[in-house]
């Protein structure tokens, strides 16, 4: 028996603005940050949960203080309790009705809430001495389908479909862990993309990332459209004929602008077109999908929960989910976006990059293959290379794809030095 | 010239939970709160802008600190070019890129924006010596059309379609304020509703409402499904054919759910159905509209933006629209709210109660009435009989309308006293 003694934040900032890493259309000047969650226990093991909440600047603060509320719903609480219901403790820090009126589940909130379920995952698959994705691909279908609230979600998706998803994916999980462990999962780079880069650079990173093996490039577009037809032309000169290059728009167009902007983007072979408008509009994301056929939609890493990603799927306003790590509400949440994507039939290929995203996302999509899709055809992880050196376990890609980590926990736990180097105290403004 | 001084901030918290006034099927113990922000300049008038967020309870500190981080976009700036350009100002709150982040436009941190947006409006009215509704109400088509960001609202809004129907209700705005001086806006009241009633005190509450006046009561269901129909049952017994009872779930149904629990009570003759699943749900909400006509649909006081507004339009989703005083951006947002329902041809019954929210939203449809729609008919805005006495201009109920206000400002301001006694110092668990 031991009990939860210590629920403890920190506000780490890292200043990517100097360098215009991770700068995009919506985006110029993101300063990396993390709102960082440890829980404590008074077990003998010495074992502690780690996880976080990435946000980009100003208002991790905010995010921090978010986590703070959630602390009378952990401190003293029985450990082996909380781990043994990992679904139970979820629905009922979303079902906190005065935390919940500040969402609903969207938002400073719920990222929250995610943060403490995920620091809990981290905990338990500590104990369990397995790397999370691991642990999860261990469970049984009943367990696993016990994880995900149902609520809002039975008319595309019930416990029943759930576990029939899951069944069907039984046989091969051995097989498919010995995959994974030998040639690990795909990754696809963002490096060369970004909007503040020469095009020399842009050039220089696209032949590298062709070089490291990267099925695929993505360029972030959408401030300016000679600029952008310039930059495409480039990247397809330099990496060939059917090599997949997608784009990225980070939400900057309406309706109509996205439909005329990618039409001529198109004849450049896109792999996808990430993010053209608003994350919260499933009708308009469904009429810039038919109008770009064949073009695929891609959206997901500021999808606020399972009730958003459920409308894109029955309203075919995406064809490629992009799961979050820190966005919703946790490793539970985002198990129910996995079933929904198997259900509807579309690939998976998490949002990574930030702080720590792809240290954490890995996990999720090694899961669904093993567990739940039981395939890696056409999915791929974003790789970003910022700021993997400041976490105990830090992502290994080799070839082109994720090494399947095989430290315990859910790796999203950095190290003291980094939290104590980077931590910020009020505002610099 | 005048520039402001201070941003101050306060945790208000009322024990509402105490008496289960305002217990509903998804709050069953709400503790009525405001996230108070005051707005203070060097200008010798001495006048602030106050406003505030509404939440009902825990997390309240929470949205006090969301508000905080916008102090530095408001401290030392001129309040002269602030007031002239308020569209300027909202945009440049939601612009800020790294706060964005965190919802976008959802959430903690664009109520907080929308907080200080409604204070500087306070300011704005104050300033002019004008009651909100009547500033408003006296400005141009184009001034107004100004006020809106139109980002992600093109493909239903757009400015041209915002001067069409202000131009159209500008003929005739003398005469509607002088009715409106003269008869109010009508009124319904949710107080017989409550989940936490006995039977009596439903039928007495009742029996007050019609005497009162009130064209409509609402009662609160979605508990246990015999209750309601014994409730309602009673309700329509006791007010008599004909007189208007609406139904509010509060987001407690699925789909199915909730058609086949509405089929339940619509014999009693609904005057709507509000909140009946996720307030995210658009496509689940049509279903729900298709499969209960007659019935209307009623909802939004969970709408976290005018993108979520638009869709339920373009889907058919809500037949009445509930804006909300504090969950969106503002003032700037709830005007493009007013015009989306405008264009689609839809009534507007405004969410209230809780803390001040009666005060605030009711300036909202007194300017529709004066500037946009141009009419109330079949439009009502909700009243609950709660905390009124707290605020500096307290609404005035007179046989079931709402007096318009004349004091100058948006009526959020409360008494220094009851922000001293009901202020909220750490958390109590």
């Amino acid at each position: 028996m031991s009990t939860i003694t210590a629920v403890d934040t920190a506000d780490v900032r890292f200043p990517t603005s100097l360098s215009l890493d991770g700068s995009d259309a919506m985006n110029p000047d993101p300063d990396y940050s993390a709102a960082y969650v440890v829980l404590r226990t008074d077990a003998a093991d010495g074992l502690e949960g780690h996880a976080f909440v990435f946000t980009i600047g100003r208002g991790n603060d905010v995010q921090v203080a978010a986590i703070d509320v959630l602390r009378p719903h952990l401190l003293g609480r029985d450990v082996e309790s909380l781990l043994a219901d990992m679904g139970g403790i979820s629905r009922e820090l979303q079902g906190d009705s005065q935390l919940r009126w500040l969402g609903p589940e969207k938002g400073v909130m719920h990222m929250a809430i995610g943060a403490v379920v995920n620091a809990l995952w981290d905990l338990k698959a500590k104990r369990a001495g397995l790397p999370l994705w691991q642990l999860l691909a261990s469970m049984s279908p009943e367990e696993i389908a016990d994880l995900v609230d149902y609520r809002y979600l039975s008319d595309a998706l019930t416990r029943d479909d759930a576990l029939a998803i899951l069944r069907a994916a039984q046989p091969g999980r051995a097989e498919r862990t010995e995959q994974l462990l030998a040639t690990g999962y795909p990754a696809y780079t963002t490096s060369p993309g970004w909007l503040g880069y020469s095009d020399e650079k842009l050039v220089r990173l696209c032949r590298e990332a062709v070089a490291d093996g990267f099925p695929q490039i993505k360029l972030k577009v959408g401030s300016d459209l000679a600029d952008d037809v310039r930059r495409v032309a480039l990247a397809r000169e330099t990496v060939g004929p059917g090599f997949p290059i997608a784009i990225d728009a980070n939400q900057r167009w309406d309706v109509a602008d996205a439909i005329a902007w990618i039409r001529e983007l198109a004849p450049f072979d896109l792999a996808w077109v990430e993010e053209p408008t608003s994350p919260d509009d499933v009708l308009g994301h469904a009429e810039i999908a038919r109008a770009i056929v064949p073009v695929p939609v891609a959206t997901g890493e500021h999808m606020q929960n399972r009730v958003m990603f459920k409308q894109f799927l029955q309203a075919g306003a995406l064809q490629v989910m992009q799961i979050d790590a820190t966005r919703v509400g946790g490793v539970n949440e985002n198990i129910a976006h996995l079933l929904l994507a198997a259900k509807f039939g579309v690939r998976v290929c998490p949002h990574a990059g930030g702080v720590g995203l792809c240290e954490a996302v890995q996990h999720l999509s090694m899961f669904d293959f093993v567990a739940v899709s039981g395939t890696r055809e056409g999915r791929m992880i974003e790789f970003v290379d910022h700021l993997h050196e400041h976490f105990v376990t830090p992502t290994v890609i080799d070839h082109g794809a994720y090494m399947a980590p095989v430290t315990p926990g859910a790796g999203m736990e950095m190290l003291d030095s980094s939290v104590e180097e980077h931590r910020h105290y009020g505002d610099a403004r």
